[in-house]
């Protein structure tokens, strides 16, 4: 049996077939879909794809942008050119199953103006009972470390290019270490709290290729309300 | 003529002689008195303490915790001491005129369990007037750098003691870059947003000498409502 369903995005009529078995995305990609954003003439990577959600949702707001969508597990990037083919997005997205490890190998140094990434965040892999199923690989850094992620984003993106990463706030410092290694520097960064009144449990964040060193750190995301509800600020990353 | 004023700090009785040409503290100096926590034989190290409105203030939370105060400029150590003596709070706050730069000279390495500071933010003193002025002291990068701060601060620590600063958000990149340089691991992070739908303008942040790598970033500290009050969490701040 396939654990298929379609999505509908609610966005530009935006449709998504997810495979139940394998990973759905969370409000992390969609997030980071609104966050990010590309010029009319940009080249984007998205790095880790999954089903592609992020260069689907993208795409939509960032007119005349161009997506490639690489994604290392053969089920999940047959699913992404899937979704590319039902949403009559092949001239915009084009899906490579390749390694984020070699990325700028497959696309070339200097070959994009902007990449995105919702990597696997974990990385304490003990304990994982089967390190081969595509949930584990999409969530722990078993095929790729956040050293292979922002070194071969850095390798890819253009000088001035801009990466955008969506993360967990437990990794901030790691993040920051790891992208002044690589020359990228974080410019623009927007924490995600559940509650008003609660730790940030994501992150969002916007780094140049040999920027200058000045961070913002933007107006928080609070995405629940009190009583439960969504607050207007994250209805808006959602339209 | 001295412009001298008293102000009653509205906790336990306490008060605080300020001089207005030298420097008055702000609501930086009051959050980082919260935020900063000291056990009951601990010593605390204030790096450039001012009119000493920091351990003044953090003494009365803290029982049973003693201070060194350090402060290179003689006007503002002649009012630390004042203020000390007005409080009848010689037992647990020395005060110390030196420089931040020789503070692990001055004092010892690993001498010291807690070590808090207020710093200079500003890292761009081109365009200073008056370069000696004590208010350009207190607020520009011109006796000590970030890096000289946190350098002594590490020194200062005994292992697994804890830094406490109060910040700027445009330097977190500077500051977690510098911690980790010098063995101090930023453990907890709060920052503090004037509006709930502003930039943040402060930062919180406690770092543990040793430690490992894994960050909180907790609950945002929003300083007014929507119609200009103070919220209750920051009133709770100042209780």
């Amino acid at each position: 049996m396939i654990n298929e369903r379609i999505d509908d995005l609610m966005r530009d009529g935006l449709k998504l077939i997810q495979n139940t078995d394998i990973f759905c995305f969370g409000m992390d990609a969609v997030l980071l879909s609104t966050y990010a954003m590309a010029g009319k003439k940009d080249r984007v990577l998205d790095m880790g794809t999954g089903n592609g959600i992020i260069p689907v949702l993208m795409q939509s707001k960032n007119p005349g942008s161009t997506y490639s969508a690489l994604e290392i597990q053969e089920g999940s990037a047959q699913l992404a050119r899937r979704n590319v083919e039902l949403n009559h997005l092949e001239d915009r997205i084009s899906v490579v199953k390749g390694d984020i490890k070699e990325a700028s190998t497959i696309f070339g140094e200097a070959s994009f103006n902007v990449v995105t990434s919702n990597p696997p965040y974990m990385n304490e892999n003990h304990g994982i009972v089967n390190p081969d199923s595509a949930k584990a690989i999409a969530r722990h850094e078993l095929l790729c470390s956040l050293d292979d992620v922002i070194r071969e984003a850095s390798r890819c993106l253009k000088s001035k290019g801009k990466m955008y990463m969506v993360h967990r706030p437990n990794r901030l410092v790691d993040i920051f270490d790891t992208m002044r290694k690589y020359h990228l520097e974080p410019k623009r960064m927007r924490l995600v709290y559940p509650y008003v009144n609660k730790a940030a449990n994501m992150v969002l964040i916007e780094a140049v290729k040999g920027g200058n060193s000045q961070l913002i750190v933007e107006e928080p995301l609070i995405v629940y309300k009190t009583d439960g509800t969504y607050t207007d600020a994250l209805l808006k990353m959602y339209e």
